[in-house]
């Protein structure tokens, strides 16, 4: 068995694709998903570029993460300072992570054209940066910018700057095709050179591929068989342009594809489609139903014949048993995707013998869906579900009504109009009036209650808490942490539906909650209503009183 | 110079895809489309199957196509009947279409315990079907069912389905990886051994991939290498499952990348960019940004000091010029964006030129990003931006107030509450009333409408449409595509800024806009008003009236 080592930089290449964003509380829940399936690397960020890098690395070392290595991102010094001086050097030293990825240039145009500096200067820059990031302890990994189009355009130089990260004491050198123009074929030839070239240093060899001909998994299969050690790649290939290599699809291919290879620690090859569709969640991107191994539809089979045939001999259909990567076959038009995960989920409550009860969250778990619900990113919804399938819940309030108010206060600026400003569109000229009022019974009273807030969805909650907070004291622990909206048949535009996910947390837990409906406002009370009710119905379960004294 | 020939299935294959139907219009449309750019061979549909691939096959010979050879598609007779008996083999002839192609089982598993023939009657299945269509005049391809699966487990037999097909008269052979589970140096060498088999015979070789393992297009790129002439697949991938080889991808790689190649009769591969969106378009499927070669992130550039080396050599940073496949570079403006970003996206204006307006053009991006605002996915508000910021707009109506507002019906139900469900959350159960009012002036008059919707978000488009449409009838062409919502920062939950952004359509164009603000009705508004006054300004530019008359 060869030991593929996997370094994930979702994180950093990954979000420097179109649309895509992540928050601080983001970065730290997908290290946290990515540590667990024993991703072997995690690229944090570019502690220099942002404050909200360098914020990671500070949390991310309070994280305890049990099987990844977080690396920080950085360029080779800049020219005509030594490293020791150079602000991005002293950023990656400040992040105090581990290992440092170090990129430079390898492209002759690119080092005389874009970077402006000499041929010899580029060496130098090379080996400062990473002789000083070694002589502070940290695993170095050097990443060959412009590889291949480097090497095609003049191999030479391209093996000087190879020499110079290995002889400054690279633990790992990786090829990087930067545009994404390079074929198999060509990956395979190259490769094979180049380890040939550094067959005397202590290097491991990594590859870097991007997507731009479609190419990016096979390339970096071609170049892991051409003795690549460890491939970079993003969760779903998010990236800039086209994409980075998929993660998802390469792991799959080595581990369940090919036995010949190890990855993941052997810990998470049967987490992959969980582990695309919680970063598709937390990206806040569609799902792609038609992605390889872990897609909606990957191992969707149609009627007649054929599903009969899918019955008989499961192997004549399909490439690999779709559970070996997390995924369900789904026959007919019903949606049996999730039974694994509600057989796994059940089990915690000790509830996943019973055949009957397990039919029953099945089922609603297929009717919630077909409606726009998805569990993977909302465990605490989907552990009420079970609680009430099971009968374990009673409600500790309900809504008898509730009503949102936004209204522009068009007194205050009189004639001055928001979109009239020339230059532009200013949010918050205008003074909001935002209101909103719950009626509720709880226990047995009747509680009614008005409060405003930033926005309705603020307003609701900040009505429902000020209803709520005398009856159950342990809601002043909680709070919301972050608030997603998607739109789920997005073709019918601002009439389709929406889903909200909120994610609250108290001072040991973070729980995401689910609600779908129509109407925003709704959709948003639903996910509300869920957040409230788990916290309190797991003080219960601990024991904790949630009652007031 | 090779010339590959290239079959699209799109029509057959393709709308096996889930979610994929076409309407008979839809496939003319298609057809033609294919015939423009030099398609070799398209697969017109399964006559047996339903009426409308028959009555498309009586269409299309009026359609009077130039470059494209129709096909039509079918098994091979079935076991124990005559092939002029066989109904499908009458439906293949009644079309009348010039091609045929007959698919048949290579795997001998399949052949004995799917089909239920022994492996004799399906050599004589073969070729009785593909003698019968060879002596009505029809040219014809034999597709090689499992053919890969069925080679691994009995290569002797494939062989003998081969064999029979090549003297039974196939002008082609196919090699289909079916289940999609072969990788590209499988695909290489039985290929190559399958081409020996057939080197006596006077056949054409063809491949056919599916994408299961995410490597449809190398795979296919390897069998051409390997010898196959002709290659199937679908505009931009579309199938059942993970869907078949992304034709778009296969013909840059093979016209664009590689010069040893010809393809598509010299005539299409400048359209390839429209194609593709035409097909999404028809198909009612979203585009995809990272789709290589084509997307409309496929090459866009972010990032200051990368784009001023864009600038400087495009090659430096682009595998190919995205002209070759009709593309086109994007600057996105963001974060990590500078002037040249600016620079750059202002030069379609001609007025990068006025270094004043770009320092506050720049100024104002700053300002706004700053708040949440990203322009990378919002071109029409950046375009009103710079509009704005250079005088050249003036607001098409000015707003005075608005209100909106969602309350639920609790006297419809009365005591009986959403979240008391004991089966759990069901949205819609509750009637909810939703209205939106707007105060607006526009031109000289006010007016002030009321409006209902399924959210607050539709209820205000509503009434905003119901005040502007008098006065701007354009605005009856213009429709929302998609509404996306996201927490900028997402640490203060539902107190954080929110980011709306907003896609919009009229039969010629797409285009987004953003708005952002601590309420998300108000981001909604001002990402609703840009995409109205984006509609206007762009009409006015192009000379088209928009007042009422």
């Amino acid at each position: 068995m060869t030991t593929v080592k996997i370094y994930d930089t979702t994180l950093r290449d990954g979000a420097q694709g179109e649309g895509i964003s992540f928050s601080l509380q983001d970065k730290l829940q997908i290290s946290k998903r990515l540590d667990e399936v024993g991703v072997d690397y995690i690229e944090g960020g570019y502690p220099l570029s942002n404050e909200k890098d360098a914020e990671f690395f500070s949390q991310i070392r309070e994280a305890g993460l049990q099987n990844t290595k977080v690396c920080a991102f950085g360029m080779t010094r800049r020219k005509g300072v030594s490293a020791a001086a150079d602000p991005g050097m002293v950023a990656l030293l400040a992040s105090q992570a581990p290992v440092t990825t170090i990129v430079g240039k390898t492209w002759d145009f690119h080092v005389t054209e874009v970077l402006r500096v000499t041929l010899e200067e580029n060496l130098a820059m090379i080996s400062d940066s990473l002789a000083l990031m070694n002589s502070e302890g940290r695993e170095v990994i050097y990443d060959a910018e412009h590889f291949f189009d480097g090497w095609k355009a003049n191999a030479d130089y391209a093996v000087q700057t190879l020499i110079a990260a290995a002889e400054s004491g690279a633990n790992a050198i990786v090829f990087c095709d930067t545009n994404g123009g390079t074929t198999p074929r060509e990956i395979s030839e190259i490769v094979s050179q180049a380890g040939d070239v550094l067959r005397s240093y202590n290097c491991e060899l990594g590859i870097h591929c991007h997507n731009d001909c479609d190419l990016a998994v096979a390339n970096s299969l071609f170049a892991i068989e051409a003795g690549c050690r460890q491939v970079q790649g993003t969760i779903n290939g998010i990236g800039e342009r086209c994409g980075n290599a998929d993660l998802i699809s390469i792991l799959a291919n080595l581990g369940v594809k090919n036995d010949g290879y190890q990855v993941l620690q052997d810990l998470g090859l049967e987490s992959l489609t969980e582990l695309s569709r919680f970063v598709s969640e937390v990206a806040n991107m569609n799902l792609r139903n038609g992605q390889p191994f872990v897609g909606q539809s990957a191992f969707a089979h149609k009627g007649g014949m054929h599903v009969h045939a899918v019955n008989r001999s499961a192997s004549s259909y399909e490439h690999i048993d779709p559970q070996s990567v997390g995924n369900e076959r789904r026959i007919l038009v019903s949606e049996l995707s999730g039974r694994s995960n509600i057989q796994a989920l059940t089990k915690e409550y000790g509830l996943d013998h019973d055949r009957e009860l397990m039919g029953k969250i099945l089922a609603r778990v297929i009717t919630l869906e077909s409606q726009g619900y998805q569990y993977e990113a909302a465990e605490a919804s989907f552990d009420l579900l079970v609680r009430k399938c099971a009968g374990l819940y009673s409600p500790f309030f309900q809504r008898i009504k509730y009503h949102v108010e936004v209204a522009s206060d068009g007194s205050s600026h009189g004639e001055q109009m928001a979109n009239s400003d020339p230059a532009g569109p200013i949010a918050g000229v205008e003074k909001l009036v935002t209101e909103a009022t719950v009626k509720l019974k709880v226990q047995s009273d009747i509680c009614h209650e008005v409060a405003e807030g930033d926005g309705p969805v603020n307003a609701l909650d900040n009505a429902l808490r000020k209803g709520l907070t005398d009856f159950y004291p342990a809601l002043q622990e909680m709070r919301l942490v972050d608030y997603k909206v998607r739109v789920v048949n997005s073709v019918a535009g601002t009439a389709a539906k929406i889903r909200v996910n909120i994610e609250s947390a108290d001072h040991d837990e973070v729980w995401r909650t689910i609600g779908v409906s129509e109407n925003i406002i709704e959709a948003s009370w639903l996910a509300l209503v869920d957040a409230i009710d788990y916290k309190l119905s797991r003080n219960i379960t601990s024991g904790i009183a949630v009652d007031s004294p």
